[in-house]
């Protein structure tokens, strides 16, 4: 539907029509057929990650939060100890699941426009030798900030920990390679950068890990050590699959190989990210991160001075103007965020910046 | 896509076209339209239980088993007992499910063509006062046989225990009135009888053990308390939902309405029920269930004797007669099965048999 608004926020995001057309077929979850389409979708996952070697791809039904918390209620066993670094919501959230998973954990927690250091990592490695699981998001959909994964990786690899890492928002556009980045589990999602639908996540999981990882789930639904066996063994999902999700992800893993790939998904956000900064700085817009720690995912602005500044009608008029924004998430600053995510390109980051142009104008908004 | 096959299966099943279309736009998950597609679902889903006094409707991402599994860490308290019903595989889904969580349990096993009686549960209930839930599946796919919901209810209230319903493959098609039949939870899915498309599940729970439910799930992702607390706060789902999926069962439910609700589902189901049993007994293949005991869902039949027929060989010709079947889940006879839900009529189960009458000749199977 052409007249559908863009949506420019972290997931849910705007798919391309191909996409949304593979849903349009009903699908037998055990018939040959979709088995072939999520070994194909698995495939693809692993080799973007250039995880075959070394990692299982399992994909879980649910939202990325489903995996996040499976693949810390399969992977930590009962009597391991989570470290937690945090700089937002989703390192917040984290925490928050070790705590009702009834896991052990301690927590590290930056501003919110500090990335953790791999020094910090080394430290507190170093002071508590019972931590036996490093737990990290990798790009903070809270503020767009970027963590430095691959010297912490090193870091928790070298004291000989295992690292879990919550890659949702950044995998398929920011390059990790898994023959060079030690780690245990890499979690993300269908509806991110991959730009499929949302209704399911995926684990990769350290083969080694995964195979002792027997008996540790609190959960059935969530245990992907089951997940897995039943699906080596069988070919089909244990419980009834989000078939046309599957579909509609394994459609845009097709188009996102024809486009060449991560270095072209990447280059594409990269330069929508350019675009958005560009115009927004013209209009006056100051964006919340520095530009060396702000991934090219979700930009985090500071939201106008001026007293006729309203999120909520701001909102709703860009909306009007056919662009999707999406609500800041920090707790001390007002702030609103704008998503480079999704099928769209640099030229419709500055229509979106124009219709914030043409709505500030009409709300008056001077003092920005 | 006109070629597809149907899908004569237990969900994922046949969707109408229209269905399908709804997902052909994106959704933003913080958007205002997408929070009252989400209000309009459970206020739809409640009007169809006669709940609204009564429940609550808690949708959840992922498969009707995440539901399930939700419903029972939420609202069986960690010292409660659970009486588990069972006549099949999806019984003994439940009782796994409180074993993983580790709920204290019971079961009661009666045999695949044996449905569990009020009077059993009477005695059982009887005989350990320590039990505080039952937990029982209203239609049992493994068979298709259909379980006396409403006489257990009535049992289960006198006791003062409180009633766990998986509806799965019951829920829209089989008359369940809330205001009639006790129950603390009932639980079923998208994919199902309402015919959308699979990926999520929902949870009618009784508003006042809800209520008393803070704290008692063990999983962050499935807790029914937090999940219902903060769409009634929000609007919104607690993590990303599934747009599409939520838009396909939005629209699945306007054409639920327009066909004639329940009786008009039911109907359909049961005429095609009869279809299939009538044009089945013509080729001489016998039903494993006797009529009185078998739900208009799905149909377990008794393999054919003869050494030629092979399911799989079976499956495969019937399918590229258009026409997707299931296989049997008994452990000691042989069979297989024919779903009579989803987009489909008694014209379309005629074609079905007529379908499976062609294969048996080709593959020269005589001693049905």
């Amino acid at each position: 539907m052409s007249d559908a608004p863009v949506l420019l926020t972290p997931g849910p995001l705007t798919t391309s029509a191909r996409t949304r057309q593979a849903m349009m077929m009903d699908w037998g979850s055990w018939d040959r057929d979709f088995n072939q389409l999520t070994a194909s979708l698995c495939e693809q996952l692993l080799t973007i990650l250039n995880g075959h070697a070394s990692h299982h791809c399992v994909p879980l039904q649910g939202s990325g939060t489903f995996a996040v918390e499976a693949a810390i209620g399969t992977l930590v066993p009962r009597d391991g100890k989570v470290l937690v670094l945090i700089n937002g919501a989703y390192g917040q959230r984290l925490a928050k699941i070790c705590k009702v998973l009834g896991r052990a954990y301690s927590t590290f927690q930056t501003a919110e426009d500090e990335p953790t250091t791999a020094a910090d990592v080394d430290r507190l490695l170093r002071e508590d030798p019972s931590i036996s699981h490093v737990a990290l998001i990798h790009c903070e959909t809270s503020t767009g900030i970027l963590n430095p994964l691959a010297e912490i990786a090193q870091v928790v690899a070298r004291h000989g920990k295992q690292l879990i890492i919550d890659a949702m928002s950044s995998f398929g556009a920011l390059p990790i390679d898994a023959a060079q980045v030690p780690f245990t589990a890499l979690i993300a999602a269908s509806g991110k950068c991959l730009e499929g639908v949302p209704g399911m996540g995926f684990v990769f999981a350290e083969k080694t890990a995964l195979a002792a990882a027997e008996g540790n789930s609190p959960s059935l639904a969530m245990d992907l050590h089951d997940q897995h066996a039943y699906l080596s063994k069988t070919g089909q999902w244990r419980f009834t699959p989000p078939t046309h999700v599957v579909a509609a992800l394994h459609e845009a893993l097709l188009q996102y190989n024809e486009e060449g790939g991560l270095p072209a998904r990447h280059q594409r956000y990269a330069d929508n990210c350019a675009a958005l900064l560009d115009g927004m700085a013209k209009l006056g817009l100051r964006s919340f991160l520095p530009p060396a720690i702000q991934a090219p995912i979700i930009v985090t602005f500071h939201a106008p001075r001026d007293s006729r500044y309203q999120f909520k009608d701001f909102y709703e008029r860009v909306k009007a103007k056919g662009f999707i924004l999406y609500p800041g998430k920090l707790t001390e600053v007002e702030t609103f965020r704008v998503g480079c995510i999704g099928c769209v390109g640099p030229d419709g980051m500055r229509a979106a910046v124009d219709a914030v142009a043409e709505v500030l104008r009409e709300m008056e908004v001077m003092d920005i």
